[in-house]
């Protein structure tokens, strides 16, 4: 998507400097100064997806595609080598299903291609995954945007639509569009009016930082809310449909998410509001049992909540404490939204109820993949 | 309770020194430094909780109640200059039910009372309303206690009590004890393993800053969490009972609180853990509709959730900023819970379900004020 105007994605390889490496997106200064970060090797992939440079299920995959192209050419053919490298950038993030998935993608292709050709093969498949996110994600827009419409055209009186989304699932969790954000993309510039609550997203604050500046840059009206006001809003008549996007979905439809996307989906579910969740086919978890209480839910440091980042007084990026350091904090960062809860999921290749029949009519292709 | 030893209330009348003065502790300061702010006028005081130097329900009507005392004092027994205190008093925040039930107390005493004894008496009242509440909340400690050693009876191995808790009712919610936080200390106090979850509740850290701060002046185990965790932990399983405190309850049951507090009882709901709700009765709007609906919810400035409150590097107290100036927040103070997602309310009679039958089984005196 565009920024000041030109397009970007949010991960690309160079390989025109004298070391090939992997640029990306610095998300971490985001909204306050747009930088690009260059990567020279797996270990600079690695924290880079660990420290949050890059997230997002999609950008982390595609993040870890390069990854992988970079531990091609620092293996130096050494396929024990190669394995390792997949190891630790597998292990850079728990939740996210694309991260894995993009890894050992890279990996099956390698380990049966020439070791000569490896950094050539590597370089094309990260682009091919690249693209086929984009992709992905073009669709998910183009599926989802008949939601919106419908809305629309259900309403009297005023038409826009008013949307609620939970964290950041726009374009830059992917490599372009988004999920969750790429339905609001396609019907805004359709002409569709459009108005989106952004959950601010404590701890880390993706909304308020991520997801109010991509809406700003395409134009697409949005009030950022605390995390504690969205149910308040649906109570009261002022949300027409929640989407927010996920970071690992079982075929039974049980959605792993941000933290807090639970306690949206039962404020939805108890006020008859439509709640979607969009995501590519990558994000599914084929194995994962109903329910989802399998999918290992990260616990990171507690210095991410105790501390907030944002502008002083002389517009320095700066990190406050917000609480003595005597206090003890704790940092879950996903939680499991039962399938029942869910209205529908919105792929790359149509919506479908949040069920295992439903998942398995529309991706009859991935039977194989579940184990049980 | 204490504070570093020595016993305080939240709001206190000074008459030794040379103008009458009423005394609080500044919340805005707390934790990161412990001030007593002194307000000189009822202009002072209508600052004190428009700004929120006190704040929760039962703060808010004590400190009116000593805002009607300088209100008498500056009347000069002028009932039309009263009046107008009166109703800027009440004007100074629109959901706090203790705010208008306290004013409207001194007033209804006062008009009945010869005007030269007007400072006197309001004063001698003010201090009965601070006692009153006092005690009230020390009664609800004493009946919610209960609640506590009945989950703990019931637990195999480990017997902690883990009680989730939003914003602050605790003590300097209050003139002392706190509400939701009465049981708690109560229960310390005797030797009940507890620990305590605490919602950082933002947008202004309620949880994070006043309530972990006099769990840890008492010494009961606490950890503080993002408002998007709690729902994550009912569903693990680390929450036995989930305890608020209320700006304003129904004689139905149904319970306006600080934004966020509708979606804590939703996931309690849906986990089948018990919520409960802490109050005086003078907390209860015996007037207002079945669910809540009429219930002024506050929408204070935007720039409370754009900005942020801690300490820098150098230990001093500033603002940041968490978005662009670009960014539009809404700031909505308040929720309603309704009745059947409360499992019961505790007040300083007893604990009674969250309905108009059993409300009014314990409170048969306040019949003549239901008005519909």
């Amino acid at each position: 998507m565009n920024v000041d105007g030109k397009a970007y994605r949010t991960v690309w390889s160079d390989t025109e400097s004298s070391n090939f490496s992997v640029k990306i997106i610095d998300q971490k200064k985001l909204p306050f100064s747009f930088e690009i970060k260059e990567l020279l090797s797996v270990s600079d992939v690695i924290t880079a997806i660990t420290d949050m440079h890059v997230r997002g299920a999609g950008c982390i995959g595609v993040t870890a595609a390069y990854g992988m192209w970079l531990a091609a050419y620092q293996s130096c053919g050494d396929l024990a080598k190669l394995h390792s490298f997949a190891d630790a950038l597998k292990r850079s993030r728990p939740t996210a299903r694309n991260l894995a998935w993009a890894v050992e993608r890279q990996l099956d292709l390698l380990i049966n291609t020439d070791p000569k050709d490896w950094t050539g093969v590597g370089l094309k498949e990260a682009q091919s995954i690249s693209d086929e996110d984009a992709d992905w994600c073009h669709s998910i827009g183009e599926n989802g945007k008949r939601l919106l419409f419908d809305i629309a055209e259900k309403k009297s009186g005023d038409q826009t639509v008013n949307i609620l989304t939970h964290c950041n699932a726009g374009w830059l969790a992917f490599s372009d569009w988004g999920s969750a954000t790429a339905p609001i993309y396609a019907a805004h510039r359709e002409g569709l009016p459009i108005h989106v609550w952004v959950d601010e997203t404590r701890p880390l604050n993706q909304g308020s930082r991520l997801t109010a500046w991509e809406l700003g840059q395409e134009g697409v009206p949005h009030t950022v809310i605390a995390d504690n006001v969205g149910g308040h809003l649906m109570n009261k008549g002022k949300v027409d449909i929640v989407i927010t996007g996920t970071d690992r979905t079982t075929r039974h439809g049980d959605v792993a998410n941000k933290i807090g996307t639970y306690l949206k989906a039962l404020a939805a579910h108890d006020n008859g509001i439509p709640f979607y969740v969009a995501l590519p086919s990558s994000t599914f978890d084929w194995e994962a049992a109903e329910g989802g209480h399998d999918i290992p839910i990260e616990e990171r440091d507690q210095e991410e909540v105790r501390k907030v980042e944002g502008l002083n007084d002389s517009g320095e990026l700066i990190e406050l404490e917000l609480a003595l350091p005597c206090v003890t904090y704790a940092n879950y960062a996903f939680d499991v939204t039962p399938s029942r809860l869910v209205t529908g999921l919105i792929t790359e290749r149509g919506i479908c109820d949040a069920s295992e029949r439903c998942v398995m009519e529309l991706f009859p292709d991935k039977k194989k993949l579940c184990g049980n």
